[in-house]
């Protein structure tokens, strides 16, 4: 039994709990009983109960990305690191790859590690299945879980997220709005990000009465390769598929839109519109420079460390935090 | 007293007075005798012994780098952390920035977590003054610290490099061939790395009897900036600096000059030459595409962690280890 089980047993708050178990006043005696007679009646686990507490911490945070050397995690992770030291805390990072099994085993590990809380890096982390989200679930009965860009709903779990949905929302908008109908999303990534933007980018082209599925293009290769990702598009073209602008869901993508609107010597953005997104340095590396999404990643950083120390501070702190994006219009759309 | 005192002043290696201490034989009597005679008469500090000896360890290595989203420093990070997990170690990353207090700060934080080891993951933790480096000489009298394409000669430090001497050497003798002789070479560090980059440089330019000290162009701005780099370019063209190629210490300072040549309208390569450095993801983003040097990064880390497991073993492993570089020829270079 958990510090969670007890605070939904006794119908309190997690932090109300901790205020109990700590003797730290501001509970009033009915709460206070109610907590101690589920506690009581089930028993507990002292481990997860000196974690929950702050009691015998170690100081430390478990950081998990799919991949360190992805240029937007790896931006998270550095942001999310100088504030972690910034707050006193250090931290340990587990580069787990995309897989399931890999991810649990990571999770575990940092557990024994007696880590205090665990930032999962990266909205891939939620998987669409949702039984394939028990590892964090499971986790949360432990010690925290904040989720930078995902979202899951369970107990202990946190998010801070950005708009996806909105932002996208908005540029295809403007996209249409600028002339351009033909637009192909085109996107490599399924997680609860990614699905945010997908349905984003359906809602403005379903407003505008625009419904033609086939230019919604999922690429399954590499994440750097921009040469397979240009073959892609240019199959589409060779399939007889008319298109004047692309819409990407990250600036790689876009990017490899750049390199195939060049080489059929489309103008840009006079014939060929292209947008990005996370306004990464990629973004000023192309000719002309590429329009792209900027989602603020240090100010949802900066929010879900503020979030995590709330917690370990046994304070009451928000389950999930959303911030716009922004546009920052470049040379690649009108 | 450490190991390292006691290997030294017995006249005999780490690995050796290891083998006593642990009684894991192949030592001569002498030997033997030699080494607890130096301890008998010094003492010692039985915490550094245990580490040394692989006993009660907790089986992690600190990792140090001065940003984690820098390009570069992130793929090392990432080959890193992959196949020190493979080896069944944890890792326990730090992002220090530049500042030499800092990193001071962070290299003691990682011994009082009681790592087994520590890897320096860039050549920017070495400083040209020599008594900058204390700070590394010092941490490594109780633990083994690995560089990634630095060297310092100091007992118990080990590195692992790539030949930027000779790469840059002989890239820059091909773009001479080519018939480019006003090359700038454009560089934004002064690190052990960078400093053997320029002498290559400088040692071919020589050779070819080319002479002009204002080619060489520092840059001391964000090292992700490319506007503030080209803008750099073309101030050096309006100071009335004539340059038809650019050879630069990393692949952002040379899509800077891409840019720059696209804004000149040079043709590149007919009238400009660009070489790049890292052949990281860059290199295919830009039009024409950056011939770029590969100076081979996972095939270093894996050196450096077969180093690093074997020391950690008990085993002599050399104390340098020198890889060649590659020139990838793309686009930028005739």
């Amino acid at each position: 039994m958990t510090i969670y089980d007890i605070s939904e047993k006794a119908g309190v708050s997690i932090a109300t709990v901790s205020r109990v178990l700590n003797d730290s006043g501001k509970v009033s005696e009915m709460t206070r009983k109610k907590v101690l007679d589920v506690i009581q009646q089930y028993g507990y686990t002292p481990n997860a109960f000196a974690r929950g507490l702050g009691l015998n911490t170690m100081k430390t945070i478990g950081i998990m990305c799919a991949d360190s050397s992805d240029l937007y995690l790896a931006k998270g992770i550095y942001h999310i690191e100088q504030k972690l030291r910034a707050n006193g805390y250090d931290s340990i990072l587990c580069c787990t790859g995309y897989e399931l099994e890999s991810r649990a085993a990571a999770m575990n590990l940092l557990i024994t590690k007696k880590v205090d809380g665990i930032i999962l890096v990266g909205s891939n982390f939620i998987y669409e299945k949702e039984s394939d989200n028990r590892y964090i679930a499971d986790a949360a009965t432990q010690l925290p879980v904040m989720l930078l860009n995902g979202a899951l709903d369970a107990p202990n779990v946190y998010s801070v997220v950005s708009d996806d949905y909105a932002s996208m929302y908005s540029a295809t908008l403007q996209m249409i709005e600028s002339g351009v109908k033909d637009i192909v999303y085109f996107y490599n990534s399924t997680s609860y990000s990614g699905m945010r933007k997908l349905a984003g980018y359906r809602a403005a082209m379903k407003e505008q009465m625009i419904d033609r599925e086939p230019l919604e293009q999922f690429y399954r290769g590499s994440h750097e390769d921009i040469h397979a990702m240009t073959e892609h598009l240019k199959k589409l073209h060779d399939d007889g598929l008319k298109f004047r602008g692309v819409i990407a869901a990250d600036d790689t993508l876009a990017l490899a839109a750049v390199k195939y609107a060049r080489e059929k010597k489309y103008r840009i953005p006079e014939d060929f519109s292209i947008l990005g997104y996370n306004n990464s340095m990629l973004a000023n590396c192309c000719d002309p420079e590429l329009t792209s999404i900027d989602n603020k990643l240090e100010i949802l950083c900066q929010h879900l460390i503020f979030t995590l120390m709330g917690i370990l501070a046994g304070r009451e702190m928000p389950k999930k935090t959303i911030f716009s994006g922004e546009i920052v219009k470049r040379g690649t759309t009108r």
